[in-house]
């Protein structure tokens, strides 16, 4: 049977999105997005549920029930090929399932399951198919970079005038950016398993650190401070950026600022992601960032591709990827 | 007869494109734009001719001829009033040319001809219209800023990383930007009357500051260094940015950097327009701009409004302009 690879790119880019709602609530595990589609039509969906389980297929395949048979399933991650105590092998429900076809948008580095996944649904005699996906990559982002580099992704946030301040000369710097940025990056907040902060941004805004948003009060990361001293009350201690290796079942740290820690992962190699709200003011202030030991012009270029431009009310919304640091 | 003022407004806005042709070389003249149309179709087009003469509308109705009779004419300033002994009023011209319907989209500060104009062609029972244009006074930005204040526009050049620098830590700024908006910057140069550096600018980059487009490469403009000492060869001192004003018949001054030029002129209030190459890069390095004063937070925000953005390679081109400078 013939397959249109544009339409099923777009149905894997659909389960990524859908795979958003498993954010950040699925850790320590991945949070993963399934649609079965038969005729055009999507009949069922499923993400990773809260802790982790029920995986993404078996939300979806319950859903379906005897409606599966014949149908597709576009999973944005290799189904899993381990039993749990808490579940059986994603593979094996799929190759029992009476799913004519599996559409897959990332292999899964766990060793535990990768390539076992989809070899078991083939034994089964069912298409098993992997389309590598970006959308699927980007939404697996932390899950991958943690199963690489055996640490969470960290997206670092800047919010800066046109010139690249954080502040004014004085050291004013509310407000810079506008509601809209503001809510957004209570939003980030919502969708991080941690969130960082050097300690002269703790020692200013320690209060305003939480999630502010209506039905999102019971996402508030946990919220570390990088110092070699011991932690405030409500806070973990991350004495280096190179530290976040042990940071326990975290997928996605948002640094937060200020221009020291910020500083000090760039210098240390340690942001996979910037998202730079861009408030159209000049300020003439203190900059967003210090001497972080690029060594040379010519290793800045290419390490910043930019995957998103919105507008949030006045302010720009920009994020980039750096290079190399998310592929599956 | 009902006319569409959202067709007036576009054949207006397409007037102000073809004015883009008169500038720099109609200085110390307005670079004006002419179109006459009839049943929906251009039939002329004329715009200020280098040295300021002949005029725009002196140039449509030449090539229109006999055709110009029950034909309406955009243009994007009011047409003068005063003879003069390089040729007649234009409002003479326009009033005996047989044509219909005058439509303008500036009225003309100029105290020998503002209002007069109109009125004169209103009084050989023409119909004439003001339907104020955005297009039209942003394309005569430089005329209406030099008649309202006594100084030319002022244009500010920056290019910048993300994180608002001009140059690494150690000095290293070549190239932060790529050539696509090296050759944009040319192209600013071109339409330029002078060009404007600081000091350390100057010592640094003094030879790159030419026009290097392939057939533009008279359009050199006067090149100027901000210094109280006595100027290089080739080169005229500008001791502070208030004497911008006795800039002999310069419309548009173009402020190419460095840093310390470009706080003092935001210091002094004098820019009208910002032009922000951005690079997607980090530096760390040394900010664009210094501390120039601002009182307040509050004071930064509403100053800058965008009105452009676009892709130069990999770099973004921003600009954006002083809210209240350049009105009508």
């Amino acid at each position: 049977m013939n397959h249109c690879p544009s339409e099923d790119a777009r149905w894997l880019a659909a389960a990524a999105a859908l795979a958003a709602r498993a954010r950040p609530l699925s850790r320590p595990n991945p949070g993963v997005g399934a649609l079965i589609v038969r005729d055009g039509r999507v009949i069922a969906r499923g993400w990773t549920q809260p802790g982790g389980r029920p995986h993404a297929e078996a939300m979806a395949l319950a859903a379906a029930g005897e409606n599966a048979r014949g149908a597709t399933i576009y999973v944005t991650l290799e189904p899993c090929a381990h039993e749990s105590q808490r579940g059986p092998a994603c593979a094996d429900l799929v190759a029992k399932s009476g799913l004519s076809r599996v559409v897959i948008g990332c292999m899964d580095p766990d060793p535990r399951t990768s390539g076992a996944g989809i070899a078991r649904i083939r034994a089964e005699g069912i298409e098993a198919e992997y389309l590598p996906s970006a959308a699927c990559a980007q939404s697996l982002s932390g899950y991958l970079i943690t199963k690489r580099h055996g640490r969470p992704e960290v997206t670092l946030k800047l919010a800066l005038s046109l010139d690249g301040c954080i502040a004014m000369a004085s050291g004013e710097s509310q407000w810079i950016t506008g509601p809209e940025a503001r809510a957004h990056t209570h939003a980030m907040r919502a969708r991080s398993d941690a969130i960082l902060v050097g300690g002269g941004t703790f020692r200013a805004d320690a209060p305003r650190l939480d999630v502010r948003l209506p039905g999102l009060e019971n996402r508030n990361p946990q919220r570390w401070v990088l110092t070699r001293s011991t932690a405030p009350e409500g806070w973990r201690a991350l004495p280096s950026p190179e530290a976040i290796a042990g940071m326990e079942g975290i997928l996605h740290v948002f640094v937060e600022g200020g221009a020291q820690a910020a500083t000090t992962f760039l210098a240390a190699g340690l942001v996979d992601r910037l998202l730079i709200y861009r408030a159209p003011v000049l300020l003439g202030g203190r900059p967003g960032l210090g001497n972080f030991g690029l060594p040379s012009l010519a290793q800045a270029h290419g390490r910043w591709h930019m995957v998103e431009r919105r507008q949030l009310g006045s302010d720009t919304l920009e994020v980039y990827d750096a290079r190399n640091s998310n592929e599956s």
